[in-house]
């Protein structure tokens, strides 16, 4: 941690609070420049917040240097994640698409669909039993009768599941039924939500929030390893900007700086992260290109009779033309 | 809503979507200009989404010409809601201020605390007992515990409670022991616990999220109030921009905005809205210049040891200080 | 346009309001609806703004459905623009990566670095002389001798030059020496900047400001556009958002809605985009994959000692690298 | 400056970067901790930047710990400065009214509001003669001639000018006809125009870019006090955010942060960052209770009618009974 001191600080205060620094069992280096004086604290200093020293009165600002998360960065843990779901590996390599439906509205829709893409190479089957909606009076799923029709679509096409928790209510439902259990972004830091999913040690999908910075993602990941998953699949879905021209701004640079500081595994949503299905196409791409692990798309057999996200949403064979291009762009970047 | 069509669509096409609307029961204007071509929907359209319509080839857009809140809104509303919780009001000409610490530490610090803020003219007391830490490393409050440290502090004072819950595990204790139940930033849009708490039919103390428009604040406030509660406290405590020289950038636009589109009292919170303890008097009193109903502020007996926050918490004394100034500048706004 | 009416307005108010624009020689529609009330206005409305109805007592919101370009547009003008600077073109089928360094500072190293750049299949040769910075006291370029430099340089590879212009008493040697004018993203809504360079009838590349709409965009192109060039290349160049892992954050869901709004052709920067050399692959590739026409990279022969922008230019090794993929990734997107 | 370095550097590797920095005159301090390894510059920075060293395969990060702006900045300047205009002073202290229409239209126009804003107790007139608009199409301004009304208007009033500058082609009309000289937000880091303005030694009203950081700013406020002008007014006028029930987010929270930065006088102007009429009482009111030296306020004598901001210009009643309020709030902020 560095503690820049203000320009004008007698020197006896700043040997008060060096000694307070050691005090708390930290070595304290004093840095002494032409226009600058720090003070570099060693020594643990995971507990140890730099807002105590923002107080003070002959300090201008205090700061770590070093990124605050341990389990889910990669310098202590170089090597890639492969989470396992089913028959389905994502990381260190793997590849894998993740497609379905917004919300699961019938047995016809989600075994439709299901076939479908498996068909054209999705490895995961996502579909929607409870929906976060803004509005009190939008649809919002089926709720555990959608898992019910879920199971019966992997049943018939081996694809593992993949569905949104919104409630701690229903954490036993989805640690039986569901292969990898979503947190949506409007829960990123629903951190109740978090240590409770981390508990059930299964592969669990970790969507960043609106308004989350990647380090503010990572953390969020943290505290699932630390509760106990250790597969975590992390997935840009679009940032909240000034821009409406999209639903959201899809920040395929995130693909890879979190590549580069963390060992999870990372995917992007080009269905929310546009909001548009014929953007759906080049954004996918593009994720691709990025070094992406993977996608989740959204994938309707009637979108224009959906009831939700039909706007974002492609059709079975819109996604299988997609398929054989994803796969040609991934074969484009190989070294 | 308004549906604009595409200018190269073909009278068949049109006549077509006219038809499919009309079976829904809806009444359809044709609107014709010279270079816009429209359809206009009358009737109950509460529960047709544009989304419905953006699907078509020959749809360039569709969209609510009315704010899809009712309930919050002041439309079918139009009297300013009073808050009331134990002695104190908040909302139609009633000011009130909340403060105290971020998190109950012990209970010397909250009684001294409650004691200093009820003498300063302060009308409720605020603590966390269940704290939302970006890190699972932080200190996460007192929890239940805490929640008997502001009993205790409430009996001295008279004060009643403001906390904030962040899980569903907690809503008995919170029904209990607390008389305002605050909804924070991050859950602003955890919609299960938007409805569980709107059950409690208690007032609530809900938080603008970091990157929420102000109509989702109002879609938030309305889970609520459907749930059940109609004493609903919006709470405006600065949104995540590119700025970096505050914590976050206060919108002190959105308590006129906010007190416009609905009946609901609208409060600011200058010590997260600014993160830093020097920035809550001006930030506080220019809210209360803007209109606000009410302040929440962090208050520490001894900010430079705080456990969290304690770089924008105010001490007693400049807490004094500053409810003078307040009630000086609620004055000099008074028509 | 589409004026909506307050719930509460009178009859005769709303007559009032009709009979005033019809004045204007428009017709207006009323639209009657369940819990609306619009009126459509139709004509020409080219010339009238939504504005001069918002300040009406009756009036609650006012707003055009389409949008406020002509020349740039797509809708008068289908077919792609093929823009072209010397023996370079770009649009329509046509690729070109323009690459070179931030700014010209020797004529050894622009030399060096465009004889690289032409060996590994770069159309333009970009180079700053003239450069737009935030601290006075910055490196600002060579200025004309800069310009002197590129022109060597041409001679010798045969590469057009890109070049940025900052002001108006330069427009007579950019008018000479440079094939592609640059606006940057501080100077795109300069209009005044804007009017001059569209009447040297020269090849445009217009940044993307870095707080701009698409839409505003495109209006800064109908400046160029109406001003006598109809050879503008649209560029993505970042945008500021709250995240500050990257320098920007690219949006790269601009160049599909761009191609779709726009005749124009799309270019995207990664090396601003992102601000790490390191990002520079992974987000050219992805805007290639996302549709673009062209990219523009800086390439730096000695990137640690580059006086401007150094950690974000890549070698020549590393851009030959690049282009070799970038080629692999435009074969696996096409149709 | 801090350099971090990256954990897995060799000694070797380290020593080699120590040497290349000593190399240019600089003291280098090798701070060692538990988790961190940085190196600490002294010396004459000013001219070396973290860009440099952000390269090195051994580098983490390097950043300043100052501010970057030495002549905007109150830390060798710590008096207040008052800015003088004609009969106005604004800044230590004094408190001044900027008000007018957004564009002059006629002599009637701006002589009827100049009386009557300053009957209310403007200090100042502003009229904008070019108006920067993001759409070639829209109304342009009077140009030169606005000027000649402007200076009737002072003729009959006494009232100093404010006016918009847009090109460099207008300098010597402005620094004959203008009081203080506008740059918009549009302008802020058009540096060849602050460059020729700073250099007429004129008071500047310089307004903060919708993308601005306050950084950003105090370093384009550099540029004119070190182009020749001492004499700059800073500007609040909102910023680009995700919402839109507003046309900025007027961040108030800049005046005070600004204000313990740097010397120079703060003014907000309420009309653009909020766009709607019946926000600018309150948030003007906010923007006084925050501790702003001034206001700039668009004031029309028949907005409904105006050629440009119409919805969010006040009329001369409006604006005579808010002077009032704002008086009252002075006073109360008063110690």
């Amino acid at each position: 941690m560095i503690i820049v001191i203000k320009p004008d600080a007698s020197e006896e205060a700043i040997e008060q609070l060096k000694n307070s620094i050691q005090d708390q069992g930290l070595i304290v280096q004093d840095i002494k420049g032409g226009n600058a004086r720090m003070l570099g604290l060693a020594g643990d200093v995971s507990n140890v917040s730099p807002d105590t020293f923002s107080r003070s009165d002959i300090v201008e600002s205090a700061f770590k240097v070093r990124e605050p998360y341990k389990l889910a960065g990669r310098r202590f843990h170089p090597e890639d994640t492969v989470v396992s779901a089913g028959t389905a590996k994502i990381g260190g390599g793997h590849f894998a698409v993740i497609a379905g439906p917004c919300s699961v509205e019938s047995e016809d829709q989600i075994l439709s669909v299901a076939k479908d893409i498996a068909k054209s190479g999705a490895k995961l089957l996502r579909g929607g039993a409870f929906k976060p909606r803004s509005s009190p009076y939008s649809f919002h799923g089926l709720g555990l009768e959608g898992l019910e029709l879920l199971k019966a679509a992997k049943q018939k096409t081996g694809l593992p599941i993949v569905s949104e928790i919104l409630s701690q209510n229903h954490l036993d439902a989805f640690a039986e039924d569901v292969d990898v259990i979503q947190i949506g972004a409007r829960n990123m830091q629903n951190f109740s939500l978090l240590v409770e999913v981390g508990k059930l040690k299964k592969p669990v999908l970790l969507k960043r929030g609106l308004s989350s910075t990647l380090e503010e993602l990572l953390m969020s990941a943290e505290y699932l390893i630390k509760g106990g998953t250790d597969q975590v699949i992390l997935c840009e879905r679009g940032i909240r900007t000034f821009e409406t021209a999209t639903r959201n701004t899809l920040d395929l640079s995130a693909i890879p700086v979190l590549k580069q500081k963390s060992h999870l595994p990372v995917i992007a949503d080009p269905s929310h992260g546009t909001g548009h299905w014929h953007l759906v196409e080049p954004l996918a791409l593009a994720a691709v290109a990025a070094g992406a692990d993977g996608l989740i798309i959204e994938v309707h057999n009637m979108p224009h009779k959906a009831l939700c996200d039909g706007q974002q949403s492609i059709t079975p064979e819109v996604f299988h033309h997609l398929m054989k291009k994803v796969n040609r762009v991934r074969e484009a970047i190989k070294e």
